[in-house]
């Protein structure tokens, strides 16, 4: 029932601190006999690693994994994996003179409601540090998938207002265009222009917020728990999850709320004597179980909160006004480093379904 | 694991399908001592109850409520309270001419995707009627989050595109002003142009969709579990387990994509010598922890599927294309009804996690 | 989380009092598919109803189990399986006397000391009359298991001190043997002894207690989680959570504290060309996981504690000695009616691991 | 779900094999503002060492455990605590030669039947040195629990048929007598007999079996929830879940099967105005929950399966009959180091119940 574990049949637990000496994941439930490398997982982790480009922080943290257990002569065994990222250049002392003034728009007040203690260093366990390790675990997750045909691919598709024109629905190019900018927006026009304003942006003190889609296909029809766990419910949850994230759209998403109902049933046609569907508002999901088509998850990212600017306060120990300049190193926007992480927490959702739904044929 | 309960330590199992012999509901984890009356939760289901004007459906059903177990004398005992809901007007025969032709918008494909089986009556376990359950077990959150002062209320703020003006942020206002009309929509005004539309689609046999908000005030700072169990996250999972909602938006929500950070952050300040928040655009919610402001969510709920309009479909017996006419009784628009639903929901979480927040006091 | 849930993929949750309205049972996650007649329920239920022979209480109940959900043209559709029986021969006046002194060996003070509150009408929640829905549920795990050919079987081994002698380890005869008495123990010449024991204890005014073995056969290798959810430690945690148990033993038991590693170790050797074990003081579980080998358990059941002999207590609301006697009618052992209810838990327990191991195919 | 994780709200989750990298353990949900330091548990570990003496194997590990997470500035801050224990003094080479062939006793086969691959060196996953990471969190949740009186005491009262004679109840002597012997046994004559017979056994190339009996004081009454997760059922479970123990007892455990109800019901009486029990064969649990009397509890433990006797097996390879000789290092009796195991997995059943009986206060 803790808060750290995710998951009911392949489950990870995060365990970590931003600047304690190292985070990591324990992933359960993966079956045994699939083949993992070190790389498989450190290729997900670079994707999120810091340092990137002037679109992220310039914490420089080689986010090198060890895996600890649960795989043996490259293969998993069925038993816990342990992955382990050491922390090597946490810079702490800029923490120390805000410790007891929160900063807007963070964990930092409410960790002390909650714990009545924090560590306080770069965000503890509040920090985006902490999805390292589903970054990780999704990894995993992704190569169990891919064994089914399941591919996940997540982009931005606006920046600061700035909307990109997603041209094609193909996974690989989409993919492809995403990742060939710091950006990862498929649209390269609109990634230059939102890299622009970012950088005018993070000038100003100020930062962005964006949207990013996420997309898996290759899910079979079935996948997902018809009431409480609704597939669609469980991504929610996986995703609004992310510090960062205000809201969550399935499909047609919140414009659905401006369709009749003649517009928004996606008929049901034949293709390849195959059940499919004409239109996919549904984002790939009725009722809570996957319907064959693509899976659609958008998230709503809020810029970030580390911004340089001046902002007010109140000093706890004082319970006085007070006001904070953060120094610290920040992305200026969320969206190009959240993209991998959102893709880990919709692999980890799949994954899972896919185990509950084999779980119980007949 | 199974995927009709919810909850971690006040958690609840529904049952029933739409034309079976009954729904029912088992509420487990409810502390002892809390008084209950059958009228605490059949004031609740009353209001989402079938057939109480023309923005709803004609079928009639009394809804009234039957306790099995887990109250002595007017009062929870700590054990598991069983509550169960006998169907009476459920008119199967309009089912059986489509029962292989899946109703678009409708889980009947993905179900028989899934299960290979189904009850097609009435949309079966898939069926809206699967909430009254939810209803009656939220009926008791809410008396259980009321003595500690914590409130919930739900309305409509935008339908078929027709948006409300929310002029109050009072919540006994805003509700008794929402209850007033039968669309659930606090701004007169709105509410009546909202109705004539509604009406309108009707007759050309259509649905509208819509936005609700759900409101919570009295919540104190501390509630949520920061990682994956965050109360944003759990709000998220809880709404989007509602069959016709597609976007879950907290606090600003899908509108924080497009602020600067010295727009979205919420200063702190003082009020009254304790911490408060000069915007609330975080909607009470940082880190996955209520920050103490109120708590605020939006969902998006798609147009009612069940259209009196001749649809394209499948016959999945033949494989052939097939077109259907949806008879039965359904409302025309789902907001209006999904707010006590919703309301159930929110309350839900708040109560387990007022009680998981109770567990960890040293 | 909460207690009245058992089963992680295949769950049951029960609800319900001894002197309530009703006591029933949800069965969540059986697979879509199952052929499932009332009969196939009534008939394990019959074996647990009281008022069968001098062996057991005299309280008359049909025990009509009511299937409300789940079951569709005469099989489960994949949703939940809620269940109801209702309570027709409470007699509530004899507890009346006795509401607020405890009796000796029942939960009347923890239930007190735990809840500030209880229904103290014939235990309540507590009472023997809860294991109905385990026995419900266990008839469809029952089902399920013997598709793969698992078959349990359950017998009293000994009585107030009288050892039975066991011949065989054929299960339909160790079945039909131990049915064909009230004992419900294989060894006829034992079970007369028994009888005879038990009929002179009650008339004492006292009771007593025995052993019951439970055996499963066909349970493949491989069932079993390693490390937590032993299966051993599941079967645990299933016989003992029934009121009445004391100690669980699995294949040798307490017997091998006293054995050395040359004798307790089963061979491995090969029969048919399989791994087979030339003893099997394991009782088929090694590490956790079911060897193939028949899994043993047994459990030791203390006496009814409700004899009609004056027993000393204490009065809770004047807090002062007092005496009582127990009027009500029980049984005056309490293993020839456990034996379908701790079948039916091995059952459950069998069922989920089965589901659980099948999740995890790659 | 997964089986690596135990609790509810106070949760352990183990990781690691014998000859990998480490074993660890992430603790989720310890209430923040707990002091702990690494001494804490480190004088836990030290109890578990191997290489203490005769009576145990002669593998040298310095079992130091690191805190990685989750404690800063020496007080746990409500986040996951991640410990971590580096395997140093593996010697694998042994299990090369039979690594195809199963020890009798042991886990092999069952693994390899599940599994289909495993960590063969060492007994990977299933070697006892998993417990290191529960006996790491063991002596937090006994820290927990100190804080409210609670205190646990294991030692041993039985070896290859040597019975102790327990002539004190006060835990603290109990202690000390049962630390102050390399068999655990507070009994120092019967210790030493124990010493002779397990060095002659040894010398045979055999090994014995024991009971060990563990004690918890000062528990409150009113833990445990009342249905199947009974107090006695989650320690019942928590110990069956300890590789090498077959039964498991509570107070008068497998006697309570030859007493009648009127010696076996505990008389309810006043002890300094306060409900006390005359006698406690109940064990400080009726119907689940504790009555505040000491909680007993006792395990048999089978003789260590590796002995260095030429055993029969199978060639799984060849899938031909095969002898083995078992080399590696390893405990002659597993009951003197399987005291602080077991001790540690009560504390963790009776943190995690405390914590649950807090959260449902209204």
């Amino acid at each position: 029932m803790s808060g750290n574990t995710f998951g009911t049949i392949f489950s990870i637990t995060t365990w970590g601190e931003s600047h304690g000496l190292a985070v990591g994941v324990v992933v359960d439930g993966c079956p045994a006999g699939l083949p993992i490398a070190a790389e498989d997982i450190q290729k997900e982790l670079d994707r999120r690693r810091p340092g990137q480009s002037i679109a992220t922080t310039q914490r420089k943290e080689e986010d090198r994994v060890e895996i600890l257990s649960g795989i043996f002569d490259g293969v998993t065994t069925g038993t816990p994996i342990s992955m382990i990222i050491w922390n090597k250049d946490a810079s702490s002392s800029a923490y120390d003179a805000i410790r007891n003034m929160p900063r807007p728009g963070h964990a930092d007040y409410t960790y002390q409601a909650k714990y009545g203690i924090r560590d306080h260093r770069g965000g503890g366990r509040a920090s985006a540090r902490e999805t390292v390790g589903r970054v990780a675990a999704g990894a995993i997750a992704k190569k169990l998938l891919s064994r089914d045909g399941i591919e996940i691919a997540g982009y931005v598709t606006e920046l600061g207002g700035i909307k990109a024109h997603i041209s094609t629905s193909d996974l690989s190019t989409l993919r492809s265009n995403a990742e060939s900018n710091p950006i990862r927006c498929p649209d390269q026009d609109a990634a230059g222009r939102m890299l622009e304003l970012l950088d005018k942006v993070r000038l100003e003190g100020d930062s962005l917020g964006g949207i990013v889609e996420i997309v898996a296909k290759g899910v079979p029809p079935g996948l997902g728990e018809p009431v409480f766990d609704k597939l669609d419910g469980d991504l929610a949850k996986a995703l609004m999850s992310l510090g960062a994230v205000k809201a969550v759209e399935i499909g047609a998403g919140l414009e659905s709320a401006r369709m009749r109902g003649s517009q928004m049933n996606d008929p049901l046609i034949l293709k390849d004597s195959r059940v499919d569907f004409e239109t996919n508002n549904a984002g790939g999901i009725l009722g809570g179980i996957s319907t064959g088509a693509p899976i659609i998850c958008r998230i709503a990212v809020k810029p970030t909160p580390s911004i340089s600017r001046r902002q007010r306060t109140v000093d706890l120990l004082s319970n006085r006004p007070a006001e904070i300049e953060i120094k610290g190193r920040h992305d200026p926007a969320i969206p190009p480093r959240i993209v991998p992480v959102a893709e880990a927490m919709v692999a980890l959702v799949l994954a899972d379904h896919h185990m509950r739904a084999q779980s119980s044929r007949l």
